[in-house]
């Protein structure tokens, strides 16, 4: 009944909106931090990445828990960024990593077993 | 009904599993990746945020999809990893997305309107 | 006789003139970017580094090898306003990589005679 | 009269090393560490890349000049392999470095003037 959205749509909330601000969608770079930055072309979005990825290296050093979960936000932002102008959804990397864990849990079962 | 996860539970089950890897919860260095890089120390999953972001760059400047999706979830696994040192929870990162897209969706429609 | 100063010198040259941004030196942030940069802190420039590590790979993977120059020139440029920071010198950094070097002219030639 | 290199000319002497050491030029990937990561591919040597710049980032942020020194180094080193594979000389940087000191020198001299 809530309109707040489950913390666990964000992603793919997050990722449809995105994906209304490429160029080919109509997204408007006058109007839209993401746009613009879609519209420049992957070099202006990917460069982010390993800028926020420094940035959220640092706020670790800090060992300040805002910069963490501020840097965090940013680095998986403009990650979604790519993922949109590389047409990948979230969930992809979702099921990536459940994929991962349900292999790596099989691995720790016979490393016990052994 | 189903046992299989929500695809959208996967990010909170996953930082359930990398806490329970920390070293002050008895995770076992020898029997896990994620335990013997959390026992390593901070610098030890930070350098590889920044070795994954340039990771991901790199598949991105290929243009290899498979690459961006493997990448995407190296990089979001150790930043996962480093949040579960910091005890900081996805939840916090996806509710920090939420709020910057509220706030964005209303500083567009500011525009909009100007 | 030649003004023109010796390819060699440019680092050492270059550390110079970081080293008068300093703000303890009297730099000046409204007279010049470095003296801008120095003066924000370890966090400005070293941000840099992270951003343009990132570059230099992307123009690397485009194969262009003017990007290349220019944005290796960056790295280094920023990677020395770091050094000036930290009271590093480039020598230090030459004198190190001078000591690698014949470490592992040794250990090749340990290998050829074995 | 000393037989022992000059510091200026540890650039020019290491980047013709790594010359030495690239496929075409009769590299030997069992002999050397340099052979080795040029034999495997520019994604090998551009990963160091971005992963040095990070350890130099975190070395910073330890305010550890003795680490600082070992990192810049690592970091330099990789971006030398990356330009003898890309058939730049470390003189080719310098001359960009210092064309932009004289034309940053020119600029504040007419911010000066002004």
């Amino acid at each position: 009944m809530s309109s707040t959205p489950n913390t666990e749509q964000i992603l793919a909330r997050l990722a449809d909106t995105l994906e209304s601000r490429l160029p080919q969608n109509g997204g408007d770079p006058n109007a839209s931090y993401t746009a613009k930055l879609l519209a420049k072309g992957p070099d202006a979005f990917l460069k982010k990445i390993g800028e926020e990825a420094t940035e959220l290296v640092m706020a670790a050093k800090d060992n300040d828990r805002d910069k963490i979960v501020y840097e965090t936000a940013d680095l998986w932002f403009h990650t979604l960024v790519a993922l949109a102008h590389y047409n990948v959804r979230p969930e992809d990397i979702l099921n990536e990593l459940a994929r991962r864990e349900g292999v790596s849990g099989l691995e720790e079962k016979a490393k016990r077993g052994a």
